[in-house]
């Protein structure tokens, strides 16, 4: 148990803003939110998974919907607490605590809002340990949870509960209210109890963004090497490619971003020739028509010069930025965690090879 | 009181059919629906809206989405028993009775199952007295009423509850849902007390579609004037046409179907034309360039042999049929009403003139 407030809310973002893979949301609306809320309400609880009681109630909160119209339609005062009465009211008991469902992007802060604005701790631990654009793309769909009683709210006071036979079909109902409701709502879902928490969630994660955001920051202080090899060494990455933007092709479809970013190799890799597709998270990274790595490994870009995480609403012709893969939570690399996260489930038709063994060949370098 | 049974759902259908003004779905699957729950269960009890109390918890019953697709999905069992439990948890009490929401077309049918499969009494009372497209277009809304707590089941177990701010957001989430759970779904809505009830409601229409119904049944059998008379003097209907289909112009467009169906005069019409446009109900009557009703009027579509209503749906090239407008419910053709269901809300650029005096210049005939 520790207390989380501004100083660790900027660090958790930036980890954040890594661990999004490109995806997730730019964290800084979110950071805002957070910050603001700690401000009015005093620091927030951080609970260790092991703090938490087998029988107490746990539940994730979160924006669902485009990260870029949160930035235009805010967050309104009561919607936190609309969702914990309608969530407490419906298990007939108090809320222990809050967590993340997502420890990538935006939804790594609008918890620390919600766990600051009800006075509840928040729990170290996701249902990611990155960010994925579904629901249902949670450890805890592996372990059998359902993602409902699944409560939204929007901004103008309008809310819905829902209860769906599987975890997929609160996506598809819950994503269309989310259109209907102008892109953004906030939500909680996967309400569990401590015990199921503690099997299938991703621990400690939230440290981990702050590491890693602290680590990113500090990361020019270094003096016994160079700040590229002491990046990669901190954050445990594969580098996969370093170039100039020369391109970005943008696709938004059914409240998904679609894409492709093109790079002209600079540096070592000047010459060749990579591309990195995405929906809303990265997906591939391809050099020189090779595969390095896939979902859901993670592929984040970062600025050359400062390290600091480019998702992908952020891509721009002409900057520089390198690529790196990052492993992801060892869960999603089982059969039942490649059915919902695997490449072919995205529409890629290849099979999933972790990106260690995929970088072997040497074109990546850890 | 008095009870229902097949051959008062028989006639209800018929005449419901007529008060459907080209939609709310052709009740023919509605009444499979209903006669099954009622060889099951036995005969409803139809309540005058007078014999319920004041305070007694009164629900409507309805089937949202398209009625084509009705016919292929069709409805569960346990439909009814999620929405009554759903429903009485939510207010903490018995529900007294169920009642339509929409005395035209299918939605006439499915509330009759509903009460015989719950053992409940149906009120002899509806929203519109007539078929509308979107929820928000119900008397309860004038009378201030809400749409919400409004519960949502689809045939795979999904379900919902919203709670909106206006029955226009109502509307607008509960239309995706049921897009996005396959275009039809059963919903529970403007539950109200009894005497809200009786004070905005349309009473008596299920006694009228039994009359209707049993009447367009007995045409032929009148023998001291002609079957059409006799059908436009039970019916209270101006003759506004009679022709031949000669194009019939559909588009299905946010779940709604728009179309234009244009007609060769027949008979005193002979060298004329007509065309009727529609968003699922009739909106618009037009013989040789002039208006001659418009919504919320009623505007049908009879067979010109048979008398038997047209719904949109069975609109066929070569068909002859007789279009006749029947006078709405006193309440829509309020500043209140007109806003909610007159013909600029539709699109159609023109002011509310009820049908009586449009037809004063001798074009139309009672």
């Amino acid at each position: 148990m520790r207390k989380i407030g501004i100083h660790e809310i900027e660090d958790i973002a930036l980890g954040a803003a890594l661990l999004g893979a490109g995806g997730g949301g730019d964290p800084y609306v979110g950071k805002l939110v957070a910050i603001g809320a700690v401000k009015e309400c005093g620091p927030v609880t951080l609970l260790d998974p092991s703090e938490v009681p087998d029988d107490a109630l746990v539940v994730p909160i979160a924006m669902m919907g485009a990260p870029t119209v949160l930035g235009e339609k805010a967050i309104g005062g009561d919607e936190y607490k609309t969702l914990y009465d309608t969530v407490s009211t419906f298990y007939g008991k108090p809320i222990y605590a809050f967590m993340p469902i997502e420890a990538g992007g935006v939804n790594s802060m609008l918890p620390i809002a919600a766990a600051a604005r009800l006075g509840l701790p928040l729990v170290d631990c996701d249902g990611m340990g990155r960010a994925f654009p579904e629901l249902q793309m949670v450890t805890f769909t592996i372990g059998g949870g359902s993602a409902t009683p699944m409560a939204l709210v929007d901004e103008k006071g309008n809310s819905c509960i829902f209860r769906t036979v599987t975890n997929k079909w609160t996506e598809e109902l819950a994503r269309s209210v989310t259109m209907a409701c102008g892109g953004s709502v906030s939500v909680s879902l996967y309400a569990m109890e401590g015990k199921f928490m503690k099997e299938y969630g991703v621990h400690g994660i939230v440290s981990r963004s702050e590491r890693l955001g602290s680590a990113i920051r500090k990361v020019k202080e270094v003096t016994d090497t160079t700040p590229e090899e002491a990046f990669l060494s901190i954050t445990e990455g594969f580098r996969l490619f370093k170039g100039k933007i020369a391109d970005v092709l943008r696709e938004v479809r059914g409240g998904f971003n679609f894409g492709k970013v093109v790079l002209d190799g600079i540096g070592d890799y000047k010459g060749q020739q990579a591309f990195v597709e995405f929906q809303n998270e990265n997906l591939t990274a391809n050099v020189n028509g090779e595969l390095l790595a896939t979902t859901p490994d993670l592929i984040c870009l970062v600025d050359t010069e400062t390290f600091t995480p480019v998702p992908t609403d952020a891509l721009k012709y002409g900057k520089r930025v390198m690529v790196i893969g990052l492993k992801c939570f060892p869960l999603w690399r089982t059969e039942e965690g490649l059915n919902l996260v695997g490449p072919r489930y995205f529409g890629v038709d290849t099979d999933y090879i972790p990106l260690e063994e995929r970088c072997k060949g040497g074109n990546g370098h850890v």
